[in-house]
């Protein structure tokens, strides 16, 4: 088996890089991405793989990136950065490069990346939760990735936690993600400084009082250097955390949750009320199994090194 | 293989019936359920078996009971109806009859009937939610039960759809089986016959006045001779379900969503609204393949065939 | 004290009138409302009494507009649709000419016309709920408007009807105006459209496709001509406002509600499931005494008419 | 005018006093309360009545209990603890002493006691929200009680906070009380112990691991004590308070909001999270005069006092 290829579709980035047998990344490459032009897409994907099977022997490439993509992990049926409909990503790709091609979700590849070498090495079920800008996830279970009788299972996001909730980007009403996300973070510290609350004016000094300035990192400075809003606003987040993945562990029953993301930067600032309210609100607590829970280990290379394995197989 | 049998153990009765390759019942025993003695119980069950097997040749047994059982499908964790901790149900019946013996959580083997015999077998990603009393489900994911990392996946009743609301028997608050079960239907009916609301008179009148004595059939059956509140209750109670089943869709993504259970007994009362509200409530509903939404065909059978089934393999 | 003058501040509009004792408009006059420009708006109204004073011997001048007017009723706190910013629109029309003034948030002095002239004629204490684009209200107790501490009283459309809810234009979320106003009824309608269910199939043939054509009165006619999906529509939005009020009177206790504003046109439509879910919803319902639920009689007149029997007092 | 009597009906005790006309009690009774027998009930307080005016020169008696009382002040139509239906209190009360008799809702005769002598004695509309097992509350505005039409305002504690939320006593579900009382307070704190959360270990010790046995002054004590959970359990009822304080507010428009009852013992550990929230929560907050939060100041003799003025008038 060897070496692999993992690709990384971001919104504004393609990152490239052979994989080994250990999940190591031997060498990358990085480039544009072109949303707006799926053939110019496949193009750069083409290039990057070009150049890096100059100096590497690979056979296998797998493609990761955000959306919904079909059961032969060849076709990308919906996206919803790049203007994909229905795009024939593997054949495009193997035109330019006679390699096996394979895509999979993003979140997907992630979760088999913390599977495979990450924060689910050690067991058979994970369950990858990764808190970014919205919410998404990816499911193993039994050594396998869950892949859904579509190929789009995993959408965790956009779990209902309000009835008739915060609208949501999908067109649904109190996603998950509109609750447990860096998105919230940043909407709820801007609420905090528009209505001029007290406790708020750290934060508002950080951004010269524009509340359209706040990033979720910032809060999460604010909070590590003991900012007690910041704190508080990065507890509530890992409080509706915990309570989603208290739900999607009564029906999945993984051994291990990994969080993962952006927002885990946070540490046990999250963590802490992650797990409180994940214990307060795991039905028949007391009688289950326990459940782990713990941070991702792969950071943000977990897509790539993941969909290179999945590719391997 | 040929012949197996499968055994259901309910809070009161003990069903068991010898089930053959193609999921037909050719034999049955039914005996009352010594619940709170576990040696009885196994020996009731042991007894069963050992009459079944007179005249018919069978090596396996397969259990379905309440409650949660444990990744080697031996012993019984947690029963909610019977006076069970930890119970070594397989050894104990091992000791009476020479079988090999599985023990199944009963939603999931009913799950796995659907699957093999019922309303999944012509896919092969079937989640099937059983509405009776409460709100059970089984998971079968690429041809596979998921049995989860701990062997108690599939709690879907216990999916939590409102955040602080009403108190259920696992502890928690808000639990979908609170709204989408024949305990919210009956619940229902009784507060509008408590209120004195017009509408209710004709349920009122079922039961000379007294709110305790409606049951779940006698609401489907008034709405099934088309009283008005008792169909737009059995609305209610399939316009919940939909959007339960819609969040579990975008965590499972499985090709058929089969509905079991006594309350499926309302037909297309509960499954026009179920069917309306699932599709509105399916995030990025439009841009996903078509979930199919079914009636469960095997009754209260399933777990019977499910659980000779999966002792077989 | 005879005639009286109500002048009702719209954003596009400025309507005045003279008003006789019995609440009968006797003449009329409308203007473009200059928006953008407080002093010009002054002259506006101030152009408009003296015109209808040429042939009327009125006295006594009462402005109704929307937003936060203050205790003395002198003074626009703050205005949603108008650059007022604590204007002292009292003093600057009497600058203009010379008669007495007074300036009512608008809803209040809706109410008060429905009290004196209106659905609440016959009773002393009026709740006004005015359905329009969004929810607004005004109380009257015990013969006297309830203006509140601070003037501000009866903002009844944000009460929080969804903890975590939908957000509001007043940065609050879950407001029950998101839920039950025109606003709510044109989303929902849009919804349907966009993803595309069956039963939008009429409505979206009114817009030829586009949801963002459909407006409240396309849905109340569709509804009106039996349109299924729109009949739900505005029933749902009934629903809500029915659980709304049953809150507002528990904490009122108004001998009557009247419901006004642009979707109270739905008649029935509306009335009949705003009704039923008022008593399903009403706290301690069967040992209270019963609330009247009417309509309001006034039309868009009310404000008109209740400002200028306001001036008189 | 000079002295009135006060007579304040628990479900235990009654409790009558002379009240001098600067609210000082200068004579006390007290006596068990006949719960089951109204004419027994009567009886008891009449001769208290008796008793205090061998002393004092009363000719005025104003009685405040829980329930609906009517319009008039002089009968219960229904009451929660006593059995009284339709009681014509008052008429009873005057067939055994000569005097002038008025019945209030004692929640009613708090908020005028606080208003006269109390936390709202330099205001001319306060709201009083009552923090006791549940939730109670009276309005005054304008220097007047605030009454409702039928006699029934105020029920506060019914304002619904989670639509489908916890089952209320009333008949309906997820009233205010059930979330932001000494009931909820105890609830939690007994589920954080069953649950066997770490957290709860000094609070479970507290009762020897019981959790029936806690009580809402228990986990006030433990959190002045600095018990890090007991604090969180009171900073959630106090941050549920706040958000329904918001709601009324937008209503009411009180100049003062008094906070009341048991649960108000807590102190800043209550009110802190209160006043924080409340200002989050209050619908176009920054453009809002600022209502004031206070803690009431009477204790539980407002109701006696309050009733002895209400009888003066």
């Amino acid at each position: 088996m060897g070496l692999s290829i993992g690709v990384d579709i971001g919104g504004t980035k393609i990152a490239a890089g052979v994989v080994d047998e250990d999940g190591t990344i031997v060498a990358e490459e990085k480039v544009e991405t072109p949303a707006q032009d799926p053939a110019a897409l496949a193009a750069a994907v083409g290039e990057a793989i070009v150049r890096l099977r100059k100096d590497h022997d690979v056979q296998t490439v797998g493609i990761g990136a955000a959306g919904f993509v079909d059961k032969a992990r060849a076709t990308v049926l919906f996206a919803p950065n790049i203007s994909w409909h229905h795009e024939p990503l593997a054949a495009r790709v193997r035109e330019i490069v006679d390699v096996r091609v394979i895509v999979e979700n993003d979140a997907n590849a992630a979760a088999w990346g913390e599977f495979r070498f990450g924060a689910g090495a050690d067991v058979d079920d994970l369950l990858l939760v990764t808190v970014g800008t919205g919410v998404g996830g990816g499911i193993v279970q039994d050594g396998s990735l869950n892949r859904g009788g579509f190929g789009v299972a995993g959408e965790i996001g956009h779990l209902r936690m309000v009835r008739a909730g915060i609208r949501c980007g999908c067109g649904q009403y109190g996603c998950w993600e509109q609750y447990a996300s860096g998105r919230a973070l940043v909407r709820e510290a801007q609420d905090r400084i528009r209505v001029g609350m007290k406790d708020a004016a750290p934060l508002a000094a950080m951004v010269d009082g524009d509340p359209e300035r706040i990033t979720g990192p910032m809060v999460t400075q604010a909070a590590q250097e003991g900012d007690p809003l910041a704190c508080e606003l990065i507890a509530d987040v890992g409080q509706w955390l915990g309570e989603g993945i208290a739900s999607l562990v009564a029906v999945l029953d993984p051994q291990v949750v990994a969080i993962g993301g952006g927002v885990a930067a946070a540490g046990e600032l999250l963590m802490a009320p992650l797990r409180s309210s994940f214990w307060r609100a795991l039905p028949a607590g007391p009688d289950r199994p326990p459940t782990g829970l713990r941070f991702a280990t792969l950071g943000n290379k977990a897509g790539m090194i993941g969909a290179a394995d999945l590719a391997r197989v």
